[in-house]
Formats: C-alpha cells, structure tokens, sequence
C-alpha cells in the first residue's frame, strides 16, 4: 500500500480537474488509508436556519472518496460514482466549516467503496455519515466507467 | 389522500423557504401520489466532461420528495432528511434539463419515504435512483426534526 | 433486449445454484424488463409480532434481482451483490406470503442495478423498497467478481 | 452516556425475544459507545462457494445494532429498523465465525444510527460494511413503531 500522489500533488490535481469547486475544499491531512478534507462553509452552501445544504455535505463526502481513490490509483484514475448512502444525523453548524473523515475500506481493482464521517468543525459528534462506491475502469481502457 | 397545496401554492411556498436555489427548480406536476420536478441545468451544474454533477442530483432528488411532503403535509411541515440512498446508473447529458420523477411511498405521522428517478430530458433511460426519508416533527411541537 | 433463459429455465437453474433456498422461493412472473418473486413465508421467516423478518425481506429482494440478470445475461453470469439498501415501510403481515416486483434500472457490461418493492400477498402498500448493485465479472474472465 | 443493560442482561434478554435466533449470535463486548457481536456460521448460512450469504450478513448487522440500542435504552425499547444500507466487500470465508464492530452514531429520542463493520474472524479486512436507521416509539406511546 503506498500513495501514487502526495498531499501537494493531489491538491494541484484536484484544481485542475474541478475548476468549479476546488476553492471549496482543502486537503488537510492524506495517509495511505485515510484523508481528511475541509468543506469552507460559505453563504452558497447554506439553507434557512444557518445549516449546510444536503448538497454541499454529498459534495464533500464524494470529493473526499474521490481524492483518496486518485491519491492512490494516480492522475489516470477515471473513476466515477455508481452508489451512494448518506445518514443525516445532526444539525450542522452554518458558521464552521465541516470536517470529513474518509476512509478507503476497499480499493479493487474494479470497484472502491469509501466511508465518511463529516464534523462541524470543534464539534465530535458526526452531522452526517456517508459511504460511496466508484467504479474504475480499467487502466488503458477506452471503456466509459459507467460500467 | 388529498393535496394540502395545489402546483401553484406550492411553487410559491418553495420560493419562499428556499431562496438559494428555487430559481434551479420547477414543478412540472403534482398529484397526490407523485411530483415530476425539473432542474435547470446551467454551468454551475456540471463537472468535466459536460456531465451533471453528483450534488446537483442529490439536490434536485432531495427537494422533490422534500417538496411532495410539503404539498400533503402543508406550510407548517418541517420535515427534515435523515437518510438517503442514490445509485448512479448512466452519464447524464449536461446539454438538458434534468427531470425527477418522484412517488411517496410512506407518508406516516412522523417519517415518509419517497422515491425518484431522474432522466436527462428527452431520454426512457434513468440516469439515477434516489430514495430519501425524512423525519417529521409532530404538529404543534417545538421539537426538533433531528430526532 | 431478450430473454436468455425463460421463466421454466430459471426456476430449475434457480434449484440447481441455490439448493438451500430455493424452496422458499417461486418466479410468479417474468418479462424483459422485470420479475416477480414470492416468497413463502414459514415460521423461520418470522419474528415475534407475527411480523417477516429483516433478513427474509432482504433474501427476496437479493434473489429477485440476481434471478432478474440471470434471465438476462444467462446461466453463466457470475454476479455478486456489492451494495444494497432497503426502507422498511410498513408491518409486513406474517400470515401472508410476501411478494416483491423487480425492475432492471440497468443492466451493464459490468454492473446491473434493480429496484424492488415488496409486498404482504393482498395489499397494495409496499412493505419495503430495496435497490441492489451486482458487480459482473466478464464473461470468460477467472476474475473473481469482488471486483 | 450509560448503559441501561450490561452484557449479561443484555444477553438475557436477547434469549427471550429473538427465541428464533438468539443462538445464532453471541454478545461478545459491550461498552457505552460500541458492541461487538459474533454470528456462529453454519451450513445454514452459508451459499454456494462457502461463503456467507448476504441474508445472514443483513442479520448480523441488525441484531448488533438492536442490541446496541437495547443495551442503552433498556428493554422496553420497541425500535423498528426503518432504513439500512450495505456495502459488500470481500468473499467472506464460510469456514470462519463473522465478527460485527457496531459504533452507534447517534441515539436520538426518536431515531438511533449505527454502523457496523464485519470480518470473518481472524481477518483484518472487512467482508462488509453496514449502516441502520431505527425509529423509537416514545417511551409509554402505544404508537406503533411504524411511524
């Protein structure tokens, strides 16, 4: 088990393939089995009553899997999301940023499931669990990941 | 089984609570049982490759089943999501509108159920499935959804 | 879009590939696009309450869909489950069998995803929903389907 | 935090209401945040290839769960599983008990959520990953649960 990219690398790759969102999140902490990411909670990601959108906690979440798996398949990696399950378990705080907590619980060579928990930061209870599965097509493959 | 708001209360109801984002979304129909709800697909909405992002599914599927509730419910209802699943099932077009299709299949005193399925205008074949519960504070309470 | 193995032909490869099983089990209907599986509820399905158990419920749905992609891909397709999720609606009633109806939202090169709703034999109202992914090996492949 | 119900009690009263199944599992730790619970594979859990069926998985994940709210409420809690969702990894090994790491991540008044990771005993990588949703009738509510 060893990372094909770096925190510094993974950054500059991310900024490049999501020009839109990148300014979003941050790399805070990457390991061979785990990353930790940082949503910067801004008035765009908010609903009435000052929490964060269920959308912006599914981004965040996704993102993470996402960066992990390229962390360790490498730039080439084309994988995309085939499921999803989130849990919403506590109001999230509309003026912390939030926190997520992923792990890779499986990396194969043709499916990688994540798991989440997202934080309110300085809070330790979890506002939202999420696990993602992606599908990876096969490397030199021309075949479209939507398997 | 009858509608506590009819397709234009509702429209209005929406715009107001949701302020951020009600210009993303339209009510195409409304029955008792089932909503079809558009989401407008603009720049904002995709990712590389001209694809319709992850969270702007997870959005439109959450305010689908968010909005059926509230056309049985009533203005009063402050259902909360508590759980959701999705299963991505084919590249979305980033060119068209995205179309939900959305049934209750519970409507209990203090959880509901629905189901959607989202099609990229113009195509029979799904291109995701969600399926979100909300948990629904009793009437009259100041109790927090977040149960 | 085709049948491989019509309703006869799946009901005796059903008893060859699940001995265990597949005498709860009975292929009421079959089309291109769907399936419908009883189950026959016997006292080792129950819980106290006269209620079908969790695991039976998730039993029907699981083999539902697999007999659904064996009908299509064939007696050689080697699909193992990768991610499920189920709602649970409504008391099932233990004195009635359980029926559940199976649509295909895609069946894929190497994944296949389907939709189910259950319910008690003699009420329109669904007990449970579930959706399941099955990961495909390629046909000819040694691979394992743990993908 | 506290427990309502050590592991002796706790197991107690697993006996008397699961007479069904009771002997397929064994409570083996308990702590205010956590349980850890085995299901003792038999042929009767098992499918073709020696593995665990996913019924008997769904089983393990929901007993532990169950369990775990028991332990923290007492024993008049009548919880109801509402939602799950399941992740399946690796082959597990039939020949081996399957060990269930259950956290609880939240115990609400009315809603409790708890993940769960499974091994087949001796392995460090989990067969499946697990996550459940109960609703809590109040407690001296005759409202069914089914809420």
């Amino acid at each position: 088990m060893s990372l094909a990219l770096n925190k510094k690398e993974l950054t500059e790759y991310l900024e490049q393939v999501f020009p839109q969102v990148h300014k979003d999140f941050v790399v805070e902490d990457l390991t061979e089995a785990s990353i930790r990411m940082r949503l910067i909670v801004e008035d765009r990601h908010l609903r009435p009553g000052g929490t964060v959108s269920g959308p912006s906690m599914f981004g965040l979440a996704d993102v993470s899997v996402y960066a992990m798996i390229l962390a360790r398949k490498g730039r080439q990696s084309l994988a995309v999301t085939t499921s999803s399950s989130m849990d919403f378990l506590r109001k999230p705080d509309g003026r912390a940023d939030m926190i997520a907590e992923c792990k890779l619980l499986k990396l194969g060579r043709t499916l990688a499931v994540g798991d989440v928990l997202m934080y309110s930061e300085g809070s330790d209870n979890p506002v939202a669990r999420a696990s993602l599965t992606y599908s990876i097509p096969p490397a030199g493959s021309a075949a479209a990941a939507f398997g």
